[in-house]
């Protein structure tokens, strides 16, 4: 049986959701792995969504979650120096859940220079002008995330997406970390 | 045997964050709950924190929420339209264990309305200048969050916080949380 892999990603709020997600899908498979997508792409919201649609895809996401071995995460940061929330979400499940956790971004400089730079602050800033903390372990995103990652004995894979692909699909950093997550064998347990 | 409530939240970057992990364990036993912080705040980190020490703190939270019954998650919006990355990946962690996920927070606007105005969009706008759609449901960030709380049996309670007060500390929220959050029985299976 292949190992399934859950696709993880703001990938879903770009314009051509659906057809980066069959392209990640086919790049898994090229490696042995199955991916799946969180949400049916091909199946279309109505006009005007309601809490209630957003419960639903919730409890279909849960259920597929459980149903995968491994989650294969774009944290490419998203209207902030952080992670989507909603990936963020899914890489804690699967931490909980004690299975591989693989992340990938096309963020290279580390999260605190990120923080700094969307703040306008000084390089060696430590606090935000409302006297927050800016996180500075130099690890790539919050603690939490590379930590999940280390801990389910995961790979964080951060590489430049080339001129002409948005970089919120962060392509090139997908198929590198498709590579390391096929090289480790099922069942894992973390 | 009092529930044990996991206190998530950007909390630990205020200036004062001790205080206020401090103020919200004294509310929790108030109401019949034991509070426990994330990290053990008055354990200062090195002047120059390496990733081997965020990886440390990953460990302990993690053990910590394993022992937990329930999370009181501060989702109130930190250097974005959504919640601290760090509190969501917690809230998916707690929603893998099925355990109540209560979230408060005093952004009592929603997710669509708060993303459009930071983004300087119009009212109506369904996608932003790079072409990234804007989840519009009707719900108080992305539908992964509301959805664990939905799905947990637990409450998502928004309330402003009075001047004077940083409202990245959400303290009337998290009053209004633990109350809900002190009404129902443990164990719980979600």
């Amino acid at each position: 049986m292949k190992p399934i892999a859950y696709l993880a990603g703001p990938d879903v709020f770009l314009p051509d959701a659906l057809a980066v997600g069959r392209a990640k899908i086919a790049i898994c498979a090229r490696h042995g792995i199955e991916g799946r997508l969180p949400l049916d792409l091909a199946n279309p919201l109505p006009a005007r969504p309601t809490p209630a649609d957003g419960h639903a895809i919730y409890r279909a996401n849960a259920a597929l979650m459980r149903a995968c071995h491994l989650i294969l995460a774009n944290l490419t940061p998203f209207r902030s120096p952080s992670a989507d929330v909603g990936t963020v979400f899914e890489l804690g499940f699967f931490a909980a859940m004690g299975r591989p956790c693989f992340a990938y971004s096309s963020a290279t400089r580390g999260f605190a220079e990120r923080t700094r730079a969307m703040l306008g602050l000084a390089p060696d800033a430590t606090r935000d002008a409302q006297g927050h903390e800016i996180e500075a372990f130099n690890l790539p995103d919050n603690l939490m995330l590379p930590g999940a990652v280390a801990a389910t004995h995961g790979q964080w894979i951060a590489r430049d997406e080339p001129p002409g692909l948005d970089p919120l699909a962060a392509m090139a950093a997908f198929e590198a970390c498709v590579v390391a997550a096929a090289r480790i064998s099922f069942p894992v347990t973390a």
